[in-house]
């Protein structure tokens, strides 16, 4: 076992590049001038593994990604890893990430397991007090789990939904074959691209405040600081913050 | 352990954002559609534990990071990793890298360590015969090593080396505090990336017909295809398809 009391376990392959991006935004929000002033990172990146997702949570597969996932999780936990991060907004959904939980308890596991969406609504609260109307792009399996809906509701901020056909091309965008950022990201294709700003201009004229980029593959496509003035959110970056909060905080960049 | 006979390990920290370049390489190297194609990998960058490496080669510190690396390496092993990438050129010297060897074969490790500098050798007789001269950009640690120029030798090749001045310049646009590589990556300042271009230039004067960017931070600040007619070899990049070719040949993309 690593002898670090520390160490930050990142369960990548949900997607590959997801895991990826998270460890960069680790790196990049830490205050560091030399190669060691980094912090102690390991990456798990298994995506065979893993079932996707979105077709469990769409019932299209019986197979509930949180057994590997936990599996992995406990891998990491026998390494050394105290603090983990799942950057993939969709394995947040209850039926998952509950169930990763449960099988965490069930192993005794002692590993602190942050959990992404509360993480973004934390972050929003202390830092923009003055949004009260929350948008939120994502897959069709985070939507249909309704887990950033409920969560916003239960911390007194109104969610602000696409209609149907909205997220339904936003899901598009995300997992088409030929022009989807799952498949097409370096770059990303302008379609994608068109397809999410459309979204953005949706949830603006329903009156959202800020929007959360709700899967990781849409911060690829979208510089979240901000688009016309309206504050985006990406969830791997607030990600990413957490970790360094839960286990450096005095390396934390100020925001 | 995880049960997959062909995960690959990388040993990152060295520097932190050379394990995720590799990484992403990797990914980028595969041939997918969805996150399930992608390859088994895991990331362990714990760059604490790692003195540095060049300044152990100009014999300012006694502490050989082959130690920490080799421990790392087991690490890794005992998760499952069966091949490994070290995304450092100057972790390749052989004072450092022959005794990483050394502790392996001691621990009785059955793990196949690639090693990035005969990969790049390999790349070059392989894809461009027509090169017989060629220039190195490394770290002094690397330079002072020889590693490359032996290498090189050895294969019939001959090296083509900056002069004294030249080297330095390099060296200080990836180590220097305020402007190089690794204190600024985000972008690569402007004077780090006019030296590397000066570097370029004075190889090509001294008929270089192509050049090893053979410190993975250069590869950030120079597209590694082509300058002005020039191949420039981008050591990461090889070293991520040679671990593709040694796991899953089958899903390595066209050159």
């Amino acid at each position: 076992m690593i002898q670090n009391s520390k160490l930050i376990g990142i369960i990548g392959g949900v997607g590959p590049y997801a895991g990826l991006d998270l460890t960069e935004k680790i790196f990049d929000e830490t205050i560091a001038q030399s190669d060691q002033d980094h912090l102690p990172v390991i990456l798990l990146s298994i995506p065979e593994k893993i079932a996707d997702r979105t077709e469990f949570l769409l019932g299209k597969t019986e197979e509930n990604p949180a057994v590997a996932v936990a599996e992995l999780i406990h891998y990491l936990e026998q390494l050394g890893a105290r603090v983990i991060g799942i950057p993939c907004n969709t394995m947040h959904a209850t039926k998952i990430f509950g169930t990763i939980q449960s099988l965490l308890h069930q192993k005794n596991s002692k590993v602190h397991l942050l959990n992404m969406i509360k993480e973004v609504i934390r972050f929003i609260k202390s830092n923009h007090p003055e949004i009260g109307r929350v948008g939120i792009m994502s897959t069709k399996g985070t939507y249909k789990s309704e887990v950033y809906k409920n969560a916003l509701y239960e911390n007194g901020l109104e969610p602000v939904l696409p209609d149907v056909a909205l997220q339904n091309s936003i899901h598009d965008a995300i997992y088409n074959p030929e022009y989807g950022i799952k498949a097409v990201s370096r770059p990303v294709s302008n379609y994608a691209r068109e397809m999410l700003n459309k979204g953005i201009q949706h949830l603006e004229k329903k009156r959202a405040q800020g929007i959360v980029l709700g899967c990781t593959e849409i911060a690829f496509a979208l510089t979240e600081k901000e688009s016309e003035g309206l504050k985006l959110f990406d969830a791997t970056r607030i990600l990413a913050r957490a970790l360094i909060r839960e286990t450096y905080p005095e390396k934390l960049r100020k925001f």
